[in-house]
């Protein structure tokens, strides 16, 4: 794996600013001449690093395999991980529009595969509507076509919180999303009501929290996550214009995601099916919650090889 | 109606202190010697006013009419709202036991009906369980028998954003607990990804929550909110002994709850049935969310006659 953090200069964003000599950070995994190129979009807290937190989906022997594949895993714009950081508004546009360049920068001009989940899915959907050409196929897991009502409401007051203090509210931030991202299920069948594991006062769903909150603020700092809430929160190809020539797209909506819903992904499949799209829709079943596309990356990469495995492959290749 | 602030003496906890000179609010509807006495139990940040918050349930024309039942509605220990206030860690079983000896200094020995909705819920319940003998029935709407991971979570980070500060926190407190409330259908229908109506920067949705909060820091501390939802948390009757006197229970479950599962509210009802108890379950369909019933209680008080009018009536008499 190599990191690299490509120059690619001023960069004109959708509310009409301009941020100048921005970075764009990435990790490559694999060959850059192999000829197969998998574009890895991440989600909220996460970074271009993909074999790190999507071990079943990157890696020797996962879905997308650096022996076979080059695998690009990017960073997002406004993001603590290496790419310019920012206080303007951005948009999920905004995003792959930086994107678009690093990878112009890197000679790669056809990517066959554009995966990502959440708001990585969200990266993959707007890919697949800003670049057509350059895509072969888009993954979308646990995202729809916009961001819902519920989502938008759980960004804003996660931003409230660290309006209060940008350490103790970002950490107060990371355990409300906590109950956005584990169902009631696992949460009950993890913690339910017994005491805290390590002995400290409470119950021990109060110590996971705790615990994520504590990682959390290690890594991320308050200014990214408010920039990446409100570029969630703009998300909205809902009454996009789908071009003629739009890559095939596969929702993958999770059975017990409350955050975005398996129906709203469905939705948005059949949504954009209507306007003449090949936009197809699996669903993960699985009781973890929104988080199933990470903590159950083994079992869902099982699921996209069943379904997926044919097409990625390079532009004109037979299907395996 | 009266209000009446009772004293009670000191009360013991379960916790071993003791409280001096403990005061209990109350309302009265209603003639106290019509001879049928509901006793109506209210959630986290209501009160003992309960024609006030719930006038499907309470009121002329409504399931308890004071032209033919004496209503009580009995504050909660701890509640800002005229009880006495603490900051031990009392229990559901503490409030209940306050409101016992307001209700023997009142000289009502006999209560036809417990009834309650979410921590209202629990406390007819919890009057069933302790005082078995002079409750007639007790209809629990919206709890199960224990607070579940998800419900002790959600406390959780409502206490940890009062810890923050007292006032902006307490309505961070009530926007988390909005989103505990209020299901996904109901705030896409209501608020959607529309701007704000009140022409303010943002979504319609995150002015709604300002305006919840907004309205919660008026009228409640951050005191009161800390008390009673530890003491939420601490409710578990899931394993107790049901005297074999104890009252018929309905349980009623909210089919969009997602704060008290609809299953977990049926599944205290069948564990209790088996016990040898006269526990009953009704579904109360909605999409509005935990919230409905507060917000659709006309529509709960035509289910709740249909079902239950009969029990409504004193020990002995005849069903109507």
């Amino acid at each position: 794996m190599t990191e690299r953090t490509i120059a690619i200069g001023a960069l004109e964003l959708d509310g009409g600013q301009i941020l100048p000599a921005v970075e764009q950070r990435v990790a490559i995994y694999g060959d850059p001449n192999c000829g197969r190129v998998a574009l890895v979009l991440h989600a909220l807290t996460g970074d271009h690093r993909a074999a790190a937190w999507w071990p079943g989906i990157v890696g020797e022997g996962a879905l997308l395999d650096p022996r076979e594949h080059c695998i690009v895993g990017i960073n997002m714009l406004g993001s603590c991980y290496g790419s310019t950081q920012t206080r303007e508004r951005i948009t999920i546009a905004d995003i792959v529009r930086a994107q678009r360049r690093a990878l112009d920068r890197l000679g790669i001009e056809r990517i066959d595969l554009a995966i990502g989940g959440s708001m990585g899915g969200m990266q993959a959907l707007q890919w697949a509507h800003d670049a057509p050409e350059r895509i072969g196929r888009a993954i979308v897991i646990g995202a729809p076509d916009r961001t819902g009502t519920t989502a938008i409401a759980f960004n804003t007051i996660q931003r409230d919180a660290l309006a209060l203090d940008p350490i103790a509210g970002l950490g107060l931030a990371r355990k409300i999303a906590m109950l956005s991202y584990k169902s009631d299920a696992l949460l009950s069948r993890r913690h339910g009501r017994r005491p805290d594991r390590n002995g400290r006062t409470g119950f021990d769903v109060e110590g996971f929290l705790d615990a994520q909150a504590a990682k959390l603020i290690e890594r991320i700092d308050a200014e990214t996550y408010r920039t990446l809430t409100h570029a969630m929160d703009s998300f909205d190809l809902s009454e996009a214009r789908w071009p003629e020539r739009t890559p095939p797209l596969t929702f993958v909506g999770i059975s017990s995601d409350t955050l975005f819903p398996a129906r709203e992904v469905r939705d948005a499949a059949e949504r954009i099916a209507c306007a003449g799209i090949d936009a197809g829709y699996l669903e993960f079943r699985s009781d973890h919650g929104h988080d199933a596309f990470l903590a159950e990356d083994a079992a869902l990469a099982q699921l996209l090889t069943r379904h997926m495995r044919y097409n990625i492959v390079p532009t004109g290749a037979t299907t395996q």
